[in-house]
C-alpha cells in the first residue's frame, strides 16, 4: 500500500518539497526510519535527526523548512512542511488505519441477540454474541462488536463503536463518533449507601450517563450512573484505561483522562483540563477549566485557578525514602523546635533568610 | 406514577405535616426540587433553603419539625418529619426504583448456555448470552443478566442480581439480595508465584471466594479466590468499582470500599470499617474494627486500634510543590541540622517550645 | 484422593524421612495442617511450629533436618527435605490443581462462534459463547473458555489458556504455556491524542502487542497496542489484577506487577523487577534489570541501577497525618528559616552533626 508524497502532502494541506511521486510504505518513529517510511520531527531535540535519518518524507514544522529543502536538495527524498507536525502525524494514521482496518460490514450477525423493539440503522453492524436491548437505538455507521452489550433503552449515535465486550448500560446515551474501548462499563451504579444502624442502606441510582459526541473511553474503564440526575461527560472528553468516574460528575470539553485515574461523586471539572494518570479528585469538588493535574495527584479541595498542580511523594532508594518518611511522620515537631530555637535567638535569623512564616 | 405523600409518610414511619393527598411525581436534590418533587434535609448547612424550596415536601429531621411546620401553615405544601432524613431518601429511591423499573421475568432466555447438572430455581431469570456452568445453583428471585457468568459449580443465593458480564468464578458462591455489577471478577486465581532461580513458579489457587448476604461487588472489580482456603467477604460488605481484593482477604461486616481500592494478600480488615479511594492495604496486615482510611493512603501495618487514618501527600500548584518535594528529599539531614542547632544552643530552646524530641 | 508422601518426594526431588507409603489428603498452611495435611515451613519465625503442628508430613529445608529427623523418629509423621521448600509447595499445588480439576475437552463448543479462516488445533478447547475471529489462531492444549474473545489475526500458543471474558486484540499474540484472567484486555488502542486547536485528534494504533512464553495476565488488567510498532511482555513476566500498561512499553523477562501498578507509554522496564501494588511509572522512561518499586510508588524519572526505590507518604492517625502534612507544605520555608539560623550561628553547628547541607 503505497501513499505518494505528493498527494500526503496534499491532504495534511503542507507544502511539499521534492518528487510528488516518491511512494511510502510505511509510517515510523524518526528512529527506525528507512527508506520506505514517513516520519515527522515534533520535538526540538530531535532536530539534528533530520540529517541523519533514512526516511524517504520527513514532515516538519516551518522553522526547519530551509533545513529540510537542502536534505531534498541533496537528493536525500522528499519532505512536507507543516504548521503542526504532530497533528499532521496524527492524521496521517488515521490515513493508514482507513487503509489497512477493514470496516465491519452493515447488518446484525444471526448469533447476536436483538430484543424487540430495538431500532438498528441499516448501515451499523452488530457482531455476532453482542447483545442490544429493548427500545436501544444504534445509528448509522456504528460498530457493536461481538460480546458488546447494549442495554435497554440505551442509543449510540451515529459512527460510534463499540469494542468488544464494552458495555453502555440501560438508557445510557453516547453521541456520533465515539468509541468505547473493550470492557468499559457505563452505567452501573454509583457508589451510593445511606448508613444506617451500622448497615448501609442501599441508594438505588435511578439517573443515568450522558456522553456528548467524540468522545474516546478507555479498556476497563467505568462511568456511574447518576443518583437522580445524570453524569455527563462533554464533547470531545478523552478517557484513559481502568478510569474511574463517579456518579454525578461532570466532565467538561476536551479533558482528558489518564490511565487509573478516578474521581468521586458528584466533583465537577471545567473544560480543557488534563487529569494524570493514578490521580485522584474527591467528591463533590469543582475544579475550573485549563486544570493540569499531574500523576498521582490527589485534589482535595477544589481547584478554582487555572494551572499545573501535583502532589507526589517524590520517591527515592529504599534507605533514603525510609529516613526522610520516618523523619516526616515528627515533620510538625520539628517546626516547632526550629520556631523555639528562632524564638531563643530572636527573630531577625528568619527575617535575614526573607522566608514567610507560617504560624 | 404520582405517590400521595401520606402514604409515603406511613411507609417511612415518618409523621406527615400537611396534606396527606398531595402527590409528588419526583425525587430530587434540594437544589432542583419544584412543585412535582419529594426532597430532604440531611445537613445542617442546607437548613436555610427550606424556606426557599420549591419543594411538594420536604423530609426533615425532628430538629426541623417547627420551621417545616410553619413553611406547611404557610400553605407551601408538605413535610415529613424522619428520624434519619437521608436513611428516609434511601428508601424513596427504592421506592422509585421498583416502580419505575421492570423485574425480569423468570427463565431461562433460549440464547443462554446452561450447563448439565446446574440448578436454576424456576423464579430466576437468565437472560440471553448467559452462562451458568455445571453444578452451579441459582436461587429463587435471582437475575443473571444477558453476558453474566455463573461458573461450575458456583452458587447465587435468592435474590442476588448479576449485571451483565459479572463473572461468577468456579465454585465461588454469593449469599442472598447481593448486586454483582457488570465486569466484576470474582475467583480469578489469586497472584501467587514462587520465585525459584529467576523464574516465577506458579502456585496454584485452590480455594475459592466465599461472599455473604447483602453484598454489593462494584463495576469491574476483582475478588481473587484463596490459595488453599478461601478470600471471605462477610455480610453486608459494599465495594465500589475497579477494587482489587486479593487473595485469602478476609472483610468483616458492613465494611465498605471506595473505587480503585486494593488489599494485598491474607489482610485481615474489621467489620464497620471504610477505605477510601485508592486506598491501598499491604499484605498480610490485620485492621480492627471501626477503622476509617482515608483516600489514596497506603496502610503500611497492623491497625490495631479504631479510628481514621491519613496519608496522602497535600497537594499544592506545581512550582510550591516541587520545592517542597525536593526539601523533602533532604529532610532527615534538615532534622540533623536542626539537632546539631539545638545541640549548640543548648536544651532549653526545645523545651520551651514543648515538643518532644524523636531521636 | 490420597497422595503417598514416598511418591511426593520423589517428584520433588527431595528425600523423604519417615514412611513411604502414609497418604496425605489436603495441602494446608502450617496453622491449620492435620493429621491428613502436608505442609511446608519456608520462613524461619515458623520453625518453633516444626515441634507442635500436627501434620502428617512437612517439607523443611535443609538446615531443619535434624529437627525434622527427630519428629520423625518421636512417631509424629513424616517430613520431606527440600533445597526450597516454598518451590515445592508451589509445585505441590501445581499437582493438587491437576488432580482437582478437570482440563476441558478439545473441540469447539457449539454455541461459540469461529470465524472463517481461524485455525483451532483439534485439541484445543473453545468453550460456549466464545469468539474466534477470521484468521485468528489457537494452538493444541489451549482452553478458551466460555465468553472469551479472541480477534482477528490474533495467535494463541500452545497450552495457553483465556479464562471466561479475557479479550486478545485482533493480531495480538501469546506464546505457549500463558494465562489470561478474566476480563482482562489485550490489545486495546494505546492512549494517543494530538492536541490542535483545544481539541484532541485522534492517533490511530497501528501496532500490535507481543506476549511471551510462561506469562501470566490478571484479572481486567490492560495491555495497550503499540501506537508504530508493539507493545512487548517478554517471558515469564507476571502480572496482577487491575494493572495498566500502555500501548509501546517494554517489559523483560521475568518481571512481575502486582495488583493497580501501571505503567505509561513507551516506558522500558528490564528484568527480574518487581513493581508493587498501585505503583505508577510515567512515560518514556527507562528502568534497569533488577529493580525493585514498592507499593504506591511513583517512579518520575529513570532508574538505572538496581536496587529497591520507595515514594509512599507514611501513613499516621489522622490527626497526626493533618499536622505533619499541612507543614509539609511549608517545608521549602523551614528550610530557609534553619538556614538562616545557621547562618546567625555560623557553621560549626552543622558541621558538629556531621550533616551534608544540600542548597
Amino acid at each position: 500500500m503505497g501513499h505518494r508524497v505528493g498527494e500526503l502532502a496534499r491532504d495534511l494541506g503542507g507544502e511539499l518539497l521534492g518528487p510528488a511521486e516518491l511512494e511510502v510504505q510505511r509510517l515510523a518513529p524518526l528512529e527506525t526510519a528507512d527508506a520506505a517510511s514517513i516520519t515527522f520531527i515534533a520535538q526540538a531535540r530531535l532536530v539534528p535527526q533530520l540529517g541523519t535519518t533514512h526516511a524517504a518524507c520527513v514532515i516538519v514544522a516551518p522553522a526547519l523548512r530551509e533545513a529540510a529543502a537542502e536534505r531534498v536538495a541533496a537528493g536525500r527524498g522528499a519532505a512536507i512542511v507543516c504548521a503542526d507536525p504532530y497533528h499532521a502525524f496524527a492524521r496521517l494514521t488515521q490515513r493508514w488505519a482507513a487503509a489497512l482496518r477493514q470496516r465491519p460490514a452493515p447488518g446484525v450477525h444471526p448469533a447476536a441477540v436483538v430484543e424487540e423493539g430495538a431500532r438498528i440503522d441499516a448501515r451499523a453492524h452488530v457482531g455476532p454474541l453482542a447483545f442490544v436491548g429493548k427500545g436501544a437505538e444504534v445509528g448509522a455507521g456504528c460498530a457493536i462488536a461481538a460480546h458488546a452489550h447494549v442495554g435497554a433503552g440505551a442509543a449510540v449515535g451515529e459512527g460510534t463503536v463499540l469494542m468488544p465486550r464494552a458495555v453502555l448500560g440501560e438508557g445510557c446515551r453516547i453521541g456520533v463518533r465515539g468509541v468505547v474501548h473493550s470492557g468499559a462499563v457505563i452505567g452501573a451504579d454509583g457508589f451510593g449507601f445511606a448508613l444506617h444502624d451500622g448497615r448501609w442502606e442501599k441508594i438505588e441510582q435511578l439517573g443515568s450517563v450522558v456522553i456528548g459526541d467524540d468522545v474516546e473511553i478507555g479498556a476497563n474503564t467505568c462511568v456511574d450512573r447518576g443518583t437522580l440526575g445524570d453524569t455527563v461527560l462533554a464533547e470531545g472528553v478523552k478517557i484513559d484505561n481502568l478510569v474511574q468516574i463517579a456518579h454525578n460528575v461532570r466532565i467538561g470539553r476536551h479533558t482528558a483522562f489518564a490511565g487509573c485515574a478516578a474521581v468521586a461523586g458528584s466533583a465537577r471539572i471545567g473544560a480543557h483540563c488534563t487529569i494524570g494518570g493514578a490521580a485522584g479528585i474527591l467528591g463533590h469538588l469543582e475544579i475550573v477549566d485549563h486544570v493540569h493535574i499531574t500523576a498521582m495527584t490527589l485534589v482535595s479541595r477544589s481547584i478554582l485557578k487555572p494551572g499545573q498542580y501535583s502532589g507526589a511523594f517524590p520517591f527515592d532508594d529504599n534507605a533514603s525514602w525510609e529516613k526522610n518518611a520516618a523523619t516526616l511522620r515528627h515533620l510538625h515537631a520539628l517546626r516547632e523546635r526550629l520556631r523555639a530555637l528562632e524564638g531563643t535567638l530572636g527573630a531577625p535569623a528568619a527575617r535575614a533568610a526573607g522566608s514567610k512564616r507560617p504560624t
